[in-house]
């Protein structure tokens, strides 16, 4: 099938990618810990990659704007438009990181769709397209620093919640604090909310951060949903005694308790199709070589393709830890720090982004893979206000959120005639 | 059996005991961390208590110095002799803490020391003793703040090793620069060093730690030999890796790892008499809720009444750790950060304080108990310099380094008597 770009010569998709590389590795020299990539909500990285977004953004002709959850945003409007008005076409992705995270997570998806809108504005007066194009450069999509994430899309998506401005950083600093601190608003956080009538969809382009495409030895997917998750704090308690006079038989050591429950994790969701639970951090107090610990905190992140499997493991789950902190006399508490129903792709745009990556790759046969995203995503908070469709590309061996996550040119060149192909197939969609 | 302390009134040592007992409040209130109790080698608390300890023995008459390495001192001459000169008699024990820390651990053993030589001086000319008594109040038993125990005694004992002063805290900041700032000058911190002709024995009174005496309903009990230990510092490697994307069968998860190999002290140490394995220090590193930990480095302490039970039981560990780092494709180390052989209490200070618990006791009929400390004590240090005699006291449910940690006035008040007769046999032997 002929795509609708054309005979867009390989060339210029090939410039672009280089561009997004080149432009990956600049960000990535944004960071708060040098020789690592850091980048948390609010933080003075955060301000600083927004600005260079921004000049980028104008660059490619939009008009630029920082909105007042600190998203940046870009826009274009309407071919032939007498006014910027009328509902857009969101593509984006977001530029916060993980600590210690690769360079491509997020940023390689905002970096995308620049050129995307470059491609559609080319030279010879660009492609008409009946609506406006937004690009978002969403923050704290991995909720780094205040433990609960996708902050900035659940702005945009209108979801804010008022119990969010007391989370604390690990310096104690408050949400509500951070927001000053960075020069906006807490009491104007419901501006960034943008009504369903002035979005037609938002479409994102994500390294896959898993291993399925780089095993199928395929560059690009149709993502089918993105996963439902479920995240938990858990405090285990015990006893702090010394380690050298306290036998066995009066131990009360947490730290034993929460490892336990840490294989439980694994043994119980490895027995389960499409579910991922992960113990991610994990604190043993006080924290001293001779002392026994008599506390221990851990996070627990849950992840399934279905909303009612997750909640059935994280029952077994609930009941192993009765178990083994009932034998090991220690309590335990769980409070739920996140959860996020599966979102499914609107059938309109994985048709869109199917159509995206056949018309794009002339000389494929067979019709690309659909996967489901295990991993959370901004469309999760964005599915609340519009369709969310989004394209995968290939992440070779699936290392993210690792300083080792990479992605090829070659297959960002192939995501970008994709993405491309799927707006101009959304331009030519009847309605 | 009646004691060389003769009819001494009760209501003297209730009253030693009461001092005491609000002398641990007192220096509770000096800490780093508001509402705990937590003093660190070179801190500025080191220096506060070290002051309050310096006027306490000069109000019972004493010269006082802090050594060369930050320890407390305080001297009587024997008695009617022209100079002060000529061996001593040294009793004591720390003032430093764990963190989050009980009042007792250490600081109860100085305070006793103290008035032990109240007792020695009371009015009425006191007792003549033919050698000179030192109070010594170490810092760094615990080791809290640089990883390696006993730098305070190390330093008396003249053991003291070139390697510490790269020892860093946990700010990154060296031993050298600590003894800097603290005011003491690196370069002389052999001149803490005694020599063995200067000490005829060390002393020292402390609480079990443990939960035997209490069990056995005994006040107070002769101290064999001080547990055998090693401390390690083990690293496992794996794969920091997205939580969400990555299947079980491409983790390298160094947590579970890691709690595998808690579990696995656990078990093999359990299955021995004797010895104890603690995991007290657990760090999981990026410590992200959805990053699978890459990295996690924690403690090992072990101990054991007998250095080749503990070191055959260190072996077994190490096949453990193989076997279930093998399993997982993880890399694992292990560093050494402490060792220390057991130290056998010298037969005749054993005996002179079995002999100070039955002549303070008139009304008991039985031997005292003997029990070996599984906790590390300063005399493990001073064991290289001298010989070592300790009493312990009962320890409520055996709670140690942990803010419920006690000891009744009642069984201070025994421990003070015991330990001045203890004093008094030892100028009554020969030689």
């Amino acid at each position: 099938m002929a795509g609708l770009l054309g005979e867009l010569p390989v060339e210029i998709t090939a410039a672009a990618a280089r561009r997004v590389m080149a432009r990956c590795d600049e960000l990535a020299r944004v960071t708060a810990t040098p020789g690592t990539v850091e980048r948390v909500y609010l933080a003075p990285e955060h301000a600083q990659v927004n600005r260079l977004a921004a000049q980028w953004m104008r660059e490619v002709g939009m008009r630029t704007w920082q909105d007042a959850a600190g998203n940046q945003v870009g826009r274009i409007a309407p071919a032939g438009a007498d006014a910027d008005e009328g509902p857009a076409v969101m593509i984006g992705s977001h530029l916060d990181t993980v600590l210690d995270a690769g360079k491509y997570d997020g940023i390689v998806g905002v970096l995308m769709a620049l050129e995307v809108v470059r491609l559609l504005r080319a030279p010879g007066g660009g492609i008409r397209l009946p609506f406006a194009v937004e690009v978002i450069a969403f923050s704290d999509e991995e909720g780094t620093r205040f433990g609960t994430a996708l902050l900035g899309s659940s702005a945009v998506a209108g979801t804010w919640e008022e119990r969010w401005w007391e989370l604390t950083d690990a310096n104690g600093v408050t949400l509500r604090q951070a927001f000053r601190e960075f020069g906006l608003d807490p009491g104007r956080v419901g501006e960034a909310a943008r009504r369903p009538e002035e979005l037609i969809a938002y479409l994102e382009a994500h390294i896959e951060q898993g291993p399925e495409l780089d095993r199928a030895a395929e560059p690009l997917a149709v993502v089918s949903s993105i996963a439902s998750a479920r995240r938990f704090q858990l405090t285990v308690e015990g006893e702090a005694r010394h380690a050298g006079g306290t036998p066995y038989d009066m131990r009360r050591d947490a730290l034993l308790g929460a490892s336990e429950a840490a294989l439980a994790v694994e043994r119980v969701c490895a027995a389960e199709h499409h579910i991922i639970g992960t113990v991610g951090r994990f604190e043993a107090f006080p924290g001293a070589v001779n002392v026994i610990p008599g506390e221990v905190r851990f996070s627990l992140d849950l992840r399934g393709e279905f909303d009612g499997e997750r909640d059935r493991v994280w029952q077994a789950l609930s009941a192993e830890m009765d178990a083994i902190m009932g034998r090991r006399e220690l309590r335990w508490q769980a409070r739920e720090i996140h959860r996020a129903a599966a979102v499914p792709c609107a059938p309109l745009l994985q048709d869109v982004i199917r159509a995206g990556i056949v018309g794009s790759s002339p000389a494929r046969s067979e019709e690309p893979p659909v996967v489901f995203s295990r991993a959370g995503h901004d469309g999760m908070a964005l599915g609340a206000v519009t369709g969310v469709g989004m394209l995968f590309l290939r992440n070779p061996d699936g290392v993210s959120h690792h300083p080792d996550e990479s992605v090829s040119a070659g297959d960002v060149a192939r995501g970008i005639r994709a993405l491309t192909e799927a707006v101009l197939h959304l331009g030519a969609e009847p309605g």
